[in-house]
């Protein structure tokens, strides 16, 4: 067994080399999620094929996972470090938001050359948000669209819906009536209400910070 | 009667005695009305029974309340503290909420060890909004689960109601039609825009701190 | 004519002299409006004589304003700062809002007395909340309780539609149908917004402090 | 072709005499679009003088923005400040913005004259919801209007519906079924917590400096 030293030099080797084909990883996943969800008519091999996209994403998830874990020094620490990727083993349409973690770390390691930390942040906030959207629709429509008394058929109507449950504006001509689309609609408005309130906050100092400046001479 | 130094310590034996003895009357006092909530169809035996373990405890809570009263020097400013235990006697289901008060008696004694402030500030904001959306989904099912026109039928239309109610998304596809449901609704509107207000000020602060600390080197 | 400087003064002494009587007045409309809207089926006589009331206290608000504007010294600047009354004189059902007003300039008189300024402030804004949803449900209900299509038919209706409006949760079970019920629903989503905004930064920042302080030793 | 310093100069120069122009052009358009949107039953050839109204008005401001584009010294950061113009390229009811965007720049430097920042911020965000409500009004009233299934048919129905959208009540009595009006609900949804957040933001401060200020001698 190796030393911890050992392992922490080995852990970094680790991240350092999955980084980019877990972002492969994660935009194939949300191919294949995207395929299932918006082409229903698709031929039954064709489905079977990305299905098994699908299981075989997740699994390499979980390889790569426990490989983490297993040379992680002080894995209770590590563990509360990594609950993007562990929320991702559970929910696997949040895949795609790794995409925003290795920008977000690249992002942090070039600071400062082009833009300022407060749109910085605004900016990651809106790509988490879009990103979480489109994931949730493709997710609300592949529940709701054959239960019956739903009223989320089509990807506009899986659109629409997220956009009134992130804003918490709730008009209800659409909404999910099984447990799986309201587990996604709560996860929704919760996400929706912090990752607004992100914007917002850096909306307001923008808009404030304008009359702020001296005026142009 | 006794001296007010003699009070104050006598306040303060019976607080350090009676902490324990309340959060397990509050657990069953939950437990109680849980059963009451989610299996109507029980014998009538039974509910007799957890009828009567919700009335005992309730009763307990009102003794409790009149001994602190009772041994309080400054009566006046004690009630304005005790704002809680008064809306407990008076709101039974929010007795869960001691459970907040007492683990957060405990974190604040322990503060600095584990977590930062901002941390155990989102955490008991959160671990509020569950234990009181909790009680209210109950609360709400039992007032209209009979009630003509009801759209609020099962524990999983609750709680979907309290989460839409919470984030004031409200959706209308579940909304309450007898007084004590409105009542309800109005408490989770309220408690849900302050919870959620200082969960969204926790985020945002930990949101942009990602991108105000140093980078990596 | 007289001289600014004795203006200035005839004007403080009118502020002085009508304080009481106008928040008296207030009431008086206050009473006249709740009869009005919730006993409709009062016999004809009465009705005349409370429509009596609202005329008539409505117009020495009315001679109230003309004397303040014909005696400020500079009455650009004292329109500015009489927003409310102007909006009072408008909108008559806003007339209530004095006693904020009132209490308020006693209470900044007082201040530091009993309470810090964060929970004086977080009191007015829920006192104004109250007083603003009472006098929109009793508006509310008179205008939409005969209208045909109308969801709004009882002051049980009314005051949850209130709720659910100023807290923007919007369920759709309860909503105008006419244009004046549709405005005051409009002022309603605005000023909920503000007030419950200050509520919420108040309860954020006390939540804050509870666990920023030094813990009981 | 001119060397950069000749180019920032004839850019200014080109900024200044197109301010007063652009700002007409903008009026020009959206009276049209009024008319168009509130007067559907005109004979024919008025609609179609005001739909060239429309289009001619379109193109003048893509000639200008064509023309600042060749002028700009630097042209990737000069797209960037120009994010305004170019959204109204693409979504030309946004047009009357421009008005909010001159006299923002003319209270800019004119500013500490009458207003304070926080005043003027506030007041900019009024007018940017008021003039951003009434062109979605116009826009989603013109796309509903005949679609089938519509709940949005007269102005009236337009303006509640914009009023419960960007403050995210979300009745559900008013809401859009068309594509079209769906992307309006959704720029508004976004625009109004973000606007709401600035104006909530500058009334909280203005409330609590209230109690904050010393009280009158």
């Amino acid at each position: 067994m190796a030393s911890p030293p050992g392992r922490v030099a080995r852990l970094a080797a680790w991240e350092r080399r999955t980084d980019v084909p877990l972002i492969v990883l994660s935009l194939l996943f949300l191919g294949a999620f995207t395929v299932i969800a918006l082409a229903p008519g698709l031929p039954r091999v064709w489905h079977t094929v990305f299905r098994a996209v699908l299981l075989i994403t997740w699994a390499l998830f979980l390889v790569d996972f426990a490989v983490r874990f297993a040379l992680a020094p002080r894995r209770g620490a590590y563990l509360a470090k990594q609950v993007l990727n562990l929320a991702i083993l559970l929910i696997p349409p949040l895949a795609p938001l790794r995409v925003v973690g290795m920008l977000s770390r690249a992002g942090i390691a070039h600071r400062g050359r082009r833009l300022g930390v407060r749109a910085q942040t605004a900016w990651y906030a809106m790509l988490t948000t879009t990103l979480l959207g489109f994931s949730a629709s493709l997710s609300a429509l592949i529940f709701e669209r054959n239960a019956p008394g739903s009223t989320i058929t089509t990807f506009g109507d899986a659109l629409w819906w997220t956009a009134s449950t992130m804003t918490t504006t709730g008009y209800g001509d659409t909404y999910p009536v099984t447990w799986q689309g309201r587990l996604v609609g709560s996860v929704l408005m919760l996400s929706g209400i912090g990752l607004f309130g992100v914007v917002t906050a850096s909306f307001t100092a923008w808009f404030v910070s304008r009359f702020d400046e001296d005026p142009p001479a």
